[in-house]
């Protein structure tokens, strides 16, 4: 079998190093084309020096740094978007895994949809902000979008072989993120400690903060509404605290097809970019028995308003779920900094999508004008919020003591 | 789309009457053409009137009944194996539904592997007693193995696109039976109304004494091994008391796909009669909130040796198997006429099938001598032992009273 040529965008980032792990392992498999990687220098030197892609971008700041440490290698070397770009539409490469967190992936993720070409998606914001024009530039281009994450992964494994017309629903699972359990009153005093400190997977801080509001559910929720073309009504979110069923798809015959596991990204990362072979991979077996139980929840939506956003950015259209999840990267930015309490991050999310244009973004340009307005309005929100302690508009949180509920609030 | 044509052994039995069920919602999908019954005339009339088949078997001894109910409706009516073999045998179906109970379903079976037709097999003792010299004729034959029992059912659909190379280990799960959390002891006094009170599924007795011992699913252990050509080492059984995950499977990448629902036998039936087709089915939808939680247990093989028991057969190879099921047929039989404890089933089972030949049997005629002469050896055994209230030679239980430890040894 002839290697299958792969390009990296975000090669630094946790996903991009767990797929040339893979790689790495799989010399048979795979070889790299191009790498698009952040400021980790360090890093990035080391993977060039091993894969040694044609084509490589890294951020402005170490961009000549990294020229003439890879003077003579032969790898043409590039920076910024531009260069994340130019490593995107780099041809030859069969497979593009989209990697680079938040908005900065959506540009080149847009201009790598190539003919032919399988995108292996792991960035959330390319189908939160760009829903309908993406999915339309894939069919339009005869390419092939394939989920990196976890839950999409899941629904997208057990699903292979079976009828898409079939599908009663489909049950995304969370973890419940750190503050599970926590009342709508206890989240008003979150800290940013508290916030990144998930149970279950170690991520960026941007989607550890998602993950604590379940944000990150809400977006999911949104990229499963265009990745496998199903109606909201037809997506549910069910909190599982042990994250080992990764998602459940529900038949029209009553039978549930699901797919779990220890946590490990190298699975769907593998799947993925590997077109749907299982290779073989040193990912711990799942043992039932130690670990004993699984548990299910409905998710709380007075204390985590998030994902309920999410539903009504849907319902919504146009650019609401663009200008929902502009909003929570500003938010979760204002949050990250110390600037506002974490229950307003929700708040600003909820206020700035009800003010979306109705009408859809078509083209990427539009797409980024209008996040761009998006964020103006969440800065101008944040701003008028920042250093406020209070939630504002909640009466019964005057001056409270954040003190917490010994256990109490916890459910099992 | 042409109806597909179907015969059904068990008509009457409780997978055949829901397999009937599944016909009758869906008229356009299937037409009955050949039925073999049992005793129940009263079911069995309603069935021929019902589904009008070409061809119907019942028990002789309500053959003269049936012939003269149905005089005149074209119906041909015969009786007695040979009546069940002539059904099966009969030319035109494409799908055989096998669900005789025990044994007797093993003849019919074998003379309806007919070239292109698909066997729907719900009778355990087909591939128990005939494992090796059953595959060999499907494949001779040119026909198509499907399962309908839940486990197997369940990892047939999980693997549905995926690739049987690929599977690093299946899972079995047993509901673990009414006597979960028994100790060895206490087994010694299990009485026979005890024994047939299961937890989740309403069937007949022989099946449920069998899920008491978990005899049960060391025959899904040993079917398991020729269903989908597995060495025994990659076949594990974990106890699941919620019967929600209808088994696992995982593969070399470490992703476990599963299959799972509300138990409803009609979702492995249809899937496994209509050729792998969705059916649309009024079964309810799996509530994961309302369930809250599902548990893992290791069978404990000290209570409940008859999972050892299937292992030992299979390593043993030849007929041990077919010994091993034939002792427990007739094991069970005693247990139920009240005349040998519970705990010498599974001894019974252990000490017959270590005089099983260590050559195949390899038609069925050889199957059918070997099965007689397992049951002969079970019979002299259970009348040694017959009356016995004490296990023989277990030097802990001289005399014990049977009293249970009050919830001590139940796990959670």
């Amino acid at each position: 079998m002839s290697r299958t040529s792969l390009s990296v965008l975000g090669s630094t980032g946790s996903i991009g190093r767990s797929a040339l792990d893979i790689v790495l392992k799989h010399p048979d498999r795979f070889k790299v084309l191009g790498m698009a990687a952040g400021k980790n220098l360090e890093v990035t030197l080391e993977q060039a020096r091993l894969f040694e892609p044609e084509i490589l971008s890294v951020a402005e700041e170490v961009y000549s740094s990294c020229k003439e440490s890879l003077f003579g290698s032969g790898i043409k070397v590039l920076s910024g978007e531009e260069g994340a770009v130019a490593v995107a539409a780099y041809p030859g490469a069969e497979v593009l895994l989209s990697a680079i967190v938040g908005d900065a992936g959506l540009p080149p993720t847009w201009e790598g949809i190539l003919p032919g070409r399988t995108i292996a998606l792991a960035n959330k914001e390319t189908l939160v902000a760009g829903g309908s024009a993406v999915m339309g530039r894939i069919r339009e281009k005869g390419a092939r979008l394939v989920p990196v994450d976890s839950e999409h992964s899941a629904i997208y494994q057990a699903m292979k072989g079976h009828d898409w017309k079939s599908v009663r629903r489909v049950i995304l699972t969370a973890s419940g993120g750190p503050m599970f359990g926590k009342t709508k009153e206890e989240m008003a005093h979150v800290t940013v400690e508290e916030a990144l400190n998930h149970p279950t997977w170690r991520m960026g801080p941007k989607i550890t903060i998602d993950s604590a509001t379940l944000m990150n559910k809400g977006l999911e929720v949104i990229e499963a509404r265009w990745l496998f073309d199903l109606p909201s009504e037809k997506i549910e979110v069910v909190v599982h605290r042990q994250s080992i069923i990764h998602s459940l798809v529900e038949l029209v015959d009553g039978s549930v097809l699901a797919q779990m596991g220890v946590p490990d990204m190298r699975g769907p990362i593998s799947y993925a970019i590997s077109g749907d072979e299982r290779l073989v991979l040193d990912v711990k077996s799942l043992d039932l028995v130690l670990l004993g139980q699984m548990t299910f929840h409905h998710p709380d939506h007075e204390a985590f308003p998030s994902i309920r956003h999410a539903y009504r950015a849907l319902e919504r259209g146009g650019q609401s779920c663009l200008w929902l999840n502009a909003a929570n990267e500003v938010a979760v930015a204002h949050f990250l900094e110390g600037k506002i309490p974490f229950s307003l991050i929700a708040r600003i999310q909820g206020e700035v999508l009800e003010q979306a244009p109705v009408f859809e973004a078509r083209t990427l340009d539009e797409i980024r004008k209008s996040g761009k307005a998006a964020r103006n309005k969440a800065q101008e929100l944040a701003e008028k919020y920042a250093g406020t302690e209070e939630i504002p508009g909640n009466p019964n949180h005057n001056g409270q003591m954040a003190a917490p509920v010994p256990g109490g609030a916890r459910r099992n």
